[in-house]
């Protein structure tokens, strides 16, 4: 667990998109960062009060979160300076680089001499069970999609805030890097050995209050040859009691697998709830998120009405419309 | 990969069916093993010559393989002595075990100071690659089971053995840790990193000659919810020409889950099928096998008669049997 709240390192980032993860932390939870971090040169802005490290320390925030990706996932000899800045004065690092905090001989050095923690959270910390498939208490939701990056962590976030919105119990559960140093918890699921898959999800999502729901952050897609076990234990493991169905309808083939085409929401469907009535025999598909950002807005309502009275189910973009329509199904489970 | 010919190390195995990994060995590469090695009270016997760690060296064997399971998984002190010798006579040390070789520190020394190599086949040693989902030449056949440990490995070795029986171009992919001893290579499906376990089984079954087949050891069951993750991955990154259908008709529920029933074999047909064209359109489905260990002659006769009846499909039991029909079936693809 990382420590709230943070202050947002944004580097050097050459632009925008580059610091994403940042973004994703001051969209969904902006009580969690006291300001951002930026260097010279820096290309991206997310919008909160520009800090030096005594200032956001006095701010109250004790991590520095990495809120930008370099080319390569590299932690580059210009961040070091701040970085080490920072551990001397009193912050903890976290980090969902593909290059480790804990491999810089130079920041674990620091980190010792202060007593300061390093997180990467691309690194599981725990030692997870086998799943036991046993039913638990409290809802859970996953997203499932058509195909990786379609829009499922956004999905899950923005239902996960409708419902807090609507007074309602409700957890994000991340399972990816970005989702954790959203929320400061969850599993990295794909850096998870391959038996204790299912457990480390059944771990994330534990017995909860009969009104409360788990929304759990989806990864890779059953019909993605790469990471379809990983979905498998997605939907074995959070023994899901409603899935949403997750699309970006532009896309021509399977992220990264030019030789295979997109498979139908329909397959999607049969197929995704069929393997979660295995955990759960009451799942049921309760809405479809489409993500319209390569459409215009009049491409987007026309092509939702179309599958929402094809599919028979709510469809919304979240991003354009929130996720409300969503939560109103779930809501009439 | 572990150096053959193995000395089968028996140790002080309670009974017979403590020694199934040497049984394996004895029974599907006979030639990989030169003699057995039992201590005082040993009560397993594969049927091998007893041979000191002298004799075995000197008929040609090069890792002495510990062929027994412990209570735990544990390397006992009594076995120790015998270990270190066997370093020290220039052994490789091979192992499946649970607590592995390389955490005794007086193997790891003995092993450094002889030069000599400790195998621990439930660790991944490769840097294995994210699957790419390219259409490999040759073809594969994968078991896919309704629960765990319904005769799958078995299966895939007796149909290995009928193939070259045949004359047939044929290679066991072992993907557990008695295989990956029977055959001396493998991948430790259930021990590799989520991400990359589509990737391992592409590894473990490259291109190939066009007549020559894979036959993949399936693990877990694509309904058995602590597991099925790794099944997914075998059937998308197998990408397999032919499956056949493994079941155990007494088991009253999912192995380790009292509260699952099984699944018809029909439900493993429809769903293994439908998601191995994902990765392979022309995937079919071509036997079943069955174990019928727990029944007798005529119950299994009975009983085999009817699901070839009802699912149209050769059903062979290949411990009873052999394994030439599902042999035939392939051949007719």
């Amino acid at each position: 667990m990382i420590h709230t709240p943070y202050l947002l390192f944004l580097g050097d980032a050459p632009d925008q998109l580059a610091a994403k993860v940042a973004q994703g932390i001051r969209d969904w939870r902006p009580e969690n960062a006291v300001g951002q971090f930026r260097m010279e040169g820096c290309k991206a802005d997310v919008g909160l009060t520009d800090m030096t490290l005594a200032e956001a320390k006095a701010a109250g925030a004790k991590t520095l979160v990495i809120g930008v990706a370099n080319r390569g996932g590299m932690i580059s000899q210009a961040w070091k300076k701040v970085l080490i800045q920072a551990l001397e004065e009193g912050f903890d690092l976290a980090s969902g680089l593909h290059n480790l905090l804990r491999n810089e001989p130079d920041l674990v050095a620091v980190a010792e001499a202060t007593g300061r923690t390093l997180h990467d959270v691309r690194v599981p910390t725990v030692v997870y069970p086998i799943a036991n498939g046993k039913k638990r208490s409290g809802k859970r939701l996953l997203a499932v999609g058509t195909d990786c990056s379609v829009g499922k962590m956004y999905t899950a976030l923005a239902i996960d805030h409708s419902m807090r919105e609507a007074g309602m119990k409700s957890s994000f559960r991340a399972t990816g890097q970005t989702g954790i140093l959203i929320t400061g918890e969850g599993v990295p699921l794909d850096a998870v050995i391959a038996d204790f898959m299912a457990g480390s999800v059944e771990w994330l999502t534990p017995d909860n209050e009969d009104d409360h729901w788990d929304i759990i952050e989806g990864q890779g897609s059953i019909f993605h040859v790469s990471y379809s076990g990983v979905t498998m234990a997605l939907i074995h493991g959070g023994q899901p009691d409603a899935l949403i169905l997750s699309h970006e309808p532009t896309r021509t083939h399977m992220r990264g697998l030019p030789d295979y085409g997109m498979p139908t929401l329909e397959a999607v469907r049969d197929t995704a709830l069929a393997l979660a009535q295995v955990a759960n025999p009451s799942c049921q598909v309760v809405g479809i998120s489409i993500n319209t950002q390569h459409m215009s807005e009049d491409e987007a309502m026309t092509y939702m009405a179309e599958v929402e009275e094809r599919m028979g189910l709510p469809t919304v973009d979240p991003f354009r419309q929130g996720a409300d329509r969503l939560v109103e199904a779930l809501k009439a489970l």
